[in-house]
């Protein structure tokens, strides 16, 4: 792995200085995060910073990657600009940033659409990205306090967000976000059963 | 199949007098869409008539009927009481109530949760369980007079709706919904394109 210093360098040339600043954001809150519920902090801080390292802008370019990679992506992430970066930029990460952890590597995966049963590495990097400082959205507050508290609930609460907001937008809704979040409804019910 | 004044006699004992008032009211409206959009008035008779013939209260004996008639149903179906109606009330309609086309019996099982690609019948039943006279809810008058102008953009909001509805609710959203709404945006799209 390359040192951090180098990693950051190369980051800001590939993402630009804002997407930037939102890593390092999410970094720093991945990290406070990863404190709260005891999950390694190295993890945490990488994954954080990486999460968006192939949100380039330009749609073909983004599906040019893809096919370099020869990654397999189901056709609505093809479509869908905004979802094709996650598993594209685990790859990124692994190849061009030299990242070797597979845990780093499915957080930075899944940080946009979730999945069944996410690792608490994959909820923390999910729930820092909605909540990092630069976020400004209306009830951000409630939102940052909640994730320190309940990790479940504060998971299915961004996606619940996620959720309604693609509706309110007329866009596509990932099938693994809907499941993410069954899912999360399904373990929460069970446990009020028992 | 039995007289239609013997299907609403049985129809009454079986699901109660406020359910069956609600039956007649989608069973209108379905009537009035078919004529807009060139459907069987006969099928979308019936089948707004019967939509709800197995929404039985009681849970326990859903899960019964469902077992009685080996249907098979995934497990979020056998999870929620609301979405158990659909698929059992097919088999109903068909074995108590005597239907066979299977255009009826479709629009019956995917009343609720919808599919991709719905046919025209499918869509109309869905809609008209969505704007019946005795729905009261905040913009169903836009709904209604929607309907009428465009079928899939009616059906679209509709979903929407149910979608918000049930994240709010904190309610398990069944795949197919999503898959059904995802479909329609994709279709959107490609007219627009075209």
């Amino acid at each position: 792995m390359k040192s951090i210093l180098d990693i950051k360098e190369k980051l800001i040339r590939t993402i630009g200085e804002k997407r930037f600043i939102h890593s390092i954001g999410v970094m720093e809150t991945a990290v406070d995060l990863a404190k709260k519920y005891g999950v390694d902090e190295d993890k945490a801080r990488m994954a954080g910073l990486l999460h968006d390292c192939a949100k380039y802008r330009d749609h073909l370019y983004l599906l040019k990657r893809v096919s370099d990679f020869d990654i397999i992506l189901d056709d609505m992430m093809l479509q869908n600009k905004e979802l094709i970066h996650g598993p594209l930029g685990a790859k990124v990460a692994e190849i061009e940033f030299g990242i070797k952890d597979k845990e780093i590597l499915s957080s930075i995966y899944y940080h946009t659409i979730g999945k069944e049963d996410m690792s608490l590495l994959e909820k923390i990097i999910y729930i820092a990205d909605f909540i990092e400082p630069g976020r400004t959205f209306q009830g951000v507050d409630f939102h940052r306090e909640y994730a320190f508290k309940h990790l479940d609930g504060a998971l299915r609460l961004s996606m619940d967000n996620t959720i309604k907001h693609l509706v309110d937008k007329g866009r596509l809704i990932h099938l693994n976000t809907i499941k993410a979040r069954n899912y999360l409804i399904s373990i929460e019910k069970s446990e009020l059963d028992a």
